[in-house]
């Protein structure tokens, strides 16, 4: 396992990170001032700003791209759609009790971190350097799981154990409960094993209305609206296929011990895409050879079944082409997947996809590659991308009886050549009496190749035989004036199917803050005194786009600001204005914390002759000019268009004033 | 009560409406091939897109223009915090149950539709034309809240319900339970008079955590989480005063048996801004002047429990003078409300400002006026701008013992002359041994007045006596070398104030609704067959800016749509292409169903000279010039810049295809 570090490649320092992110209210506990709730979490100011902004990214690049049809579905959901989906049979985790102190353990984690353990005091023991992997501050504060104790283990038993934690993921809760027996793992608090684990469901329940008589559940996932509307939305997109609905919204999860920050939460920001497509003629996409070139780094589900986790850097038409991904489309959202988190700024080099072994996929799906990104957690799942198969529409469509299929005209009518069957109803009847619908039904079951055979025996004897359970002594004479078998031709000119769905599904939190940890970095300060640190966005989702800071608090330099953050805003650029009393310094590295790319100095010159200065938070150089040819400077900086490299390259270099920043 | 018109003035047909609405799938029932779940609605494609455009207007409109700090905070809330709001005990709505079907009514409602009907019956008798008033179709098919009977009332009566009916919302459980005796009010279902009301809380409730011990609920209002950051929130301000903090997100509320479509839901999206001020000087606002011209129709709570609904047209400026409005930034608010709604599209002759009686308030509340737009459904609360005072603050800082105050520096410092007492703790305790604690605290509590007296006596007697409940014979001599009083001056730089609160709430769902409504009229078709429904959107908040269609799918005109739909998706504007086979007046017909401003037509001269028509939804008027006049003129539209009667007169007059459309 690498150690995380930050976008200068330094080692990441996480508990400055989060107490930064925190002192500058990207997030805060909620309820903090109540003691908090574990896994909820509220976003101040810019970590709200970021999220609006990643999902901006996120709508322009799918919905408005392609056309999705974007619904805003209720998270309330009866218990009988979650009963029909699964999800109340099957959407569990694995937990165990402390016997001693009832302490509620998530078995996998409590595998995990105990063989994780082991190992560590191996390497410690043989008199290797142990890797620094941070701690979640929140875990410490709870008990240390476990001391750690240097004791060597045999080869085979780290082999095994290393072996053990590339599946962790592949067992269930069986398996995992022999894993504890097995390996004696006790909860280092207790010394005591844990109990068994059983399943736990993760919805939170509630009741809908006011007699309390309608079980319901805050959905788990967007998905579950989209599957139900699909007939609906087939309509609005005037019966075309394939086609994407799309969703951004809330889905809870009631973890079981959530740690790890804003990673494992129990209120969460998703964006899910439900992209409809025929199963026949293997699920090819017309926009593929567009994106055939992107390369991306693969961990496929036969590796980690071996016990391994060795990667391949290959282009998306390779690994369709040879049978890694399974088909186009998976593969085209593979790839899109990849260029969206290369837009918002999440750094190349620390995202893979992950295919999941069988055991670990949801219960719906038939394939699922996830995009990780590497924190300093380890590789974390941001990205998930699951075929689900036809299993949501054939589910509800069978429990419900609507028709969640696609009838399509076809181009050429099929013509079928096929034996028929027809009683005379009225003879048919009388005929059986109480026995007219079993044998009725009998009839209707044979097959093509015994209504050949029986349309001979007709044609010969003038009746068949059939064999009929429950009726008379199993077998049962039809004379011919009750039947007609004939082989004659259907023509069909509607096929009908029941759509297969790709789902890529977007936990936005986590892609937020893997995209913090990939954008901070610190900068020595000239002065020589602490680190400052700095978070690199991209101006396209950096919370805020422009600082302003008039020199000092002389009170010609206010009306000049407002004026600036008035027009900046009419060309649709954020910005904000920091007239406080802190040095320019001060107010400029408050924003490099902030992730503010842009800023604006008034200074007395800009009294005098209007123009002013733009810092680069990056490379804090400076340019100066008039405020028109800066405020261009700073539209092509924010829409993308040009770089800070080309804005230096333009406008004159200004160095009067970042040498005085730098000092104080 | 008067009759609901369309945006031309014609008699809204609601269930035509409402069919057409659904149709084009701006909302569809939640769960419906499940028989769906009262008050549970999700937006499809244009009802998604509208809603987003509304939000984005609210954010520019009162976040970006006033630098509000936005927030995202969670809603799932733990009891305790609830509980300490006062929801937990107050935020319920009162509940009756029919004895014999156990049909769960509510109260107030209840009263409200057989009074109503009494009244209309009552009419009817008197041979007076009823006001046709649109049912909901929804209460239809339940069952008729009593069949009309035609009997007449004494005058008396008459007068007396239509004064209860203008009171409904002051009444209290207790009064509405002896409205229901008084007037013998029977459920027409069964016959008989319904249980008294009950308090039914409205909160869904649920448990956060594995072990169930956490108990929670789904936020009733975005607000709670705004009050526990409010520390956060002024550090991130830099301390500095007035500021308001802003939220976008869902709210619950377990209706007891909701109904009216969109109104009346369970589940919804709120946008609330908590603006926070100091009490002293009256609430002034900074920028008041720049609204006080605003005109505002205002139905005050003097007007309402005089049984009347009588409004009055004035300018801000002269309802906060006259006192009607309590003080500025309340005025300031609402003033700012009416502007927004009037952006988005509002018929300005259907929005009211009524404020609320006494006992209508929330238990939070000082004061509070809802803007109400008038619907077929009568006048709908669709923002409240409440002064919630010091009141959540207040009770959560006494809960926690969190400082939720502003501590400001005082430019002055405050100068107390004050009499101070100091004991002699070494002597006192030994003195007054078990008692020292009491007698202490009933020195501590004694008044300036008091103590200055006690001074005398000190000096005069060398002792002084105090009355001490429960300290001997309830009189406590204290000798003067156990305690000195004396005048000091003592000097104050910091001033401590809990900000009070001015909210304005908004119900993005029932805005949109009633925006729909406001923005619908019907058009009648040439050919003369059926009247067409058109939504008149303002193009800032119309779901899709452009609708592009190719004459006919000759094979020429889809990459010429393709690349439009890209040239405007660059310049930020939402297309949609329609090249289904249809007629042009059909595609065009379905468009203004979905309140699409503007529509190109792809046709073989533009294969030829590469020029296109422009179509205005409203006029039906056409415009013919190149791509990129039509492109401009589509920016300045979409942005609000131009409106169409300047496209006309820019552009020349297109004749050739409107006839053809308009006769198909």
């Amino acid at each position: 396992a690498a150690t995380a570090t930050t976008l200068k490649g330094q080692p990441l320092d996480r508990p400055a990170l989060d107490s930064m992110l925190r002192r500058r209210m990207f997030y805060t506990p909620s309820f903090e001032i109540y003691g908090g709730v574990a896994g909820l979490y509220d976003y101040g100011p810019p970590g709200c700003s970021l999220q609006a902004n990643i999902v901006d990214v996120w709508r322009k690049h799918f919905v408005l791209e392609e056309d999705m049809l974007e619904v805003d579905c209720s998270v309330l959901t009866p218990h009988e759609v979650l009963k029909t989906s699964g999800h109340v049979d099957k959407f569990a985790d694995w937990m165990c009790k402390d016997p001693k102190n009832g302490e509620i353990i998530r078995a996998d984690h409590f595998v995990e971190e105990i063989l994780e353990n082991r190992l560590k005091g191996d390497k410690e023991a043989r008199g290797q350097k142990i890797e620094e992997k941070e701690e979640d501050p929140k875990k410490k504060k709870r008990k240390a799981k476990g001391t750690l104790e240097a004791v060597k283990l045999d080869d085979a038993v780290v082999k095994e154990y290393e072996e053990t934690l590339a599946r962790i993921d592949n067992y269930n809760g069986e398996e995992l409960g022999e894993l504890i027996k097995k390996y004696d793992l006790k909860n280092p608090a207790t010394g005591v094993q844990p109990s068994p684990p059983v399943a736990f469901n993760l919805m939170f329940q509630t009741a809908i209305g006011p007699s309390s008589n309608l079980p319901g559940y805050l959905r788990p996932e967007t998905a579950q609206g989209q599957f139900l509307n699909f007939s609906k939305l087939l309509e609005f997109n005037q019966g075309q296929m394939p086609f994407a609905s799309a969703s951004i919204g809330r889905s809870y999860r009631n973890e079981i011990s959530p740690r790890a920050g804003l990673l494992r939460v129990r209120e969460f920001l998703m964006a899910e895409i439900e992209h409809f497509v025929d199963p026949q003629g293997g699920k090819k996409h017309p926009r593929f050879t567009e994106v055939k070139d992107v390369e991306l780094v693969l961990l496929n589900r036969e590796t980690q079944l071996a016990g391994q986790t060795k990667v391949e850097k290959v282009s998306i038409g390779q690994a369709v082409a040879n049978g890694t991904v399974d088909n186009e489309t998976l593969g085209y959202f593979l790839a899109r997947i990849h260029l969206f988190l290369q837009k918002i700024g999440v750094d190349q080099s620390k995202i893979r996809f992950r295919q999941h072994m069988a055991n670990e996929m949801a219960h719906y799906a038939a394939d699922c590659w996830d995009a990780e990104l590497f924190t300093s957690y380890g590789w974390v799942e941001c990205v998930g991308c699951a075929d689900r198969s036809a299993y949501d529409l054939s589910v509800h469509a069978k429990r419900t009886g609507a028709p969640l299929i696609v009838r399509e005209h076809r181009p050429k009518p099929l013509v079928v050549e096929e034996w028929q069957v027809d009683l005379n109803k009225k003879k048919f009847g009388p005929h059986f009496k109480k026995d007219g619908k079993t044998v009725e039904a009998a009839v209707e079951a044979t097959t093509q190749e015994q209504r050949e055979t029986l349309a001979k025996d007709l044609g010969e004897k003038g009746s068949i035989t059939l064999e009929v359970a429950g009726v008379g002594d199993g077998k049962v004479e039809i004379p011919k004036d009750l039947i007609t078998i004939e082989k004659r031709t259907r023509v069909e000119h509607v096929r009908e199917y029941t759509p297969n769905v790709i789902e890529p599904s977007f936990g936005i939190g986590r892609i937020l803050y893997a995209l913090m940890e990939h954008n901070f970095w610190t900068r020595a300060s000239e002065g020589g005194d602490e680190a400052r640190g700095v978070l690199s966005f991209p101006p396209t989702v950096a919370p805020t786009k422009v600082l302003i800071v008039p020199l000092s608090s002389n009170e010609k330099f206010r009306p000049i600001c407002y004026k600036l953050s008035q027009k900046l805003r009419k060309v649709g650029i954020s910005s904000r204005i920091d007239d406080s009393s802190a040095t320019i310094g001060k107010r400029y590295s408050r924003n490099d914390e902030l992730g503010t790319p842009l800023g604006i100095t008034v200074d007395f010159q800009t009294v005098q002759d209007s123009t002013i200065t733009l810092r680069d938070r990056d490379s804090t150089k400076q340019v100066r000019a008039d405020e028109d040819k800066i405020i261009a400077a700073i539209q092509s900086v924010a829409n993308g268009s040009k770089q800070w490299k080309d804005i230096e390259a333009e406008l004159p270099i200004f160095e009067g004033q970042e040498v005085e920043i730098a000092t104080r």
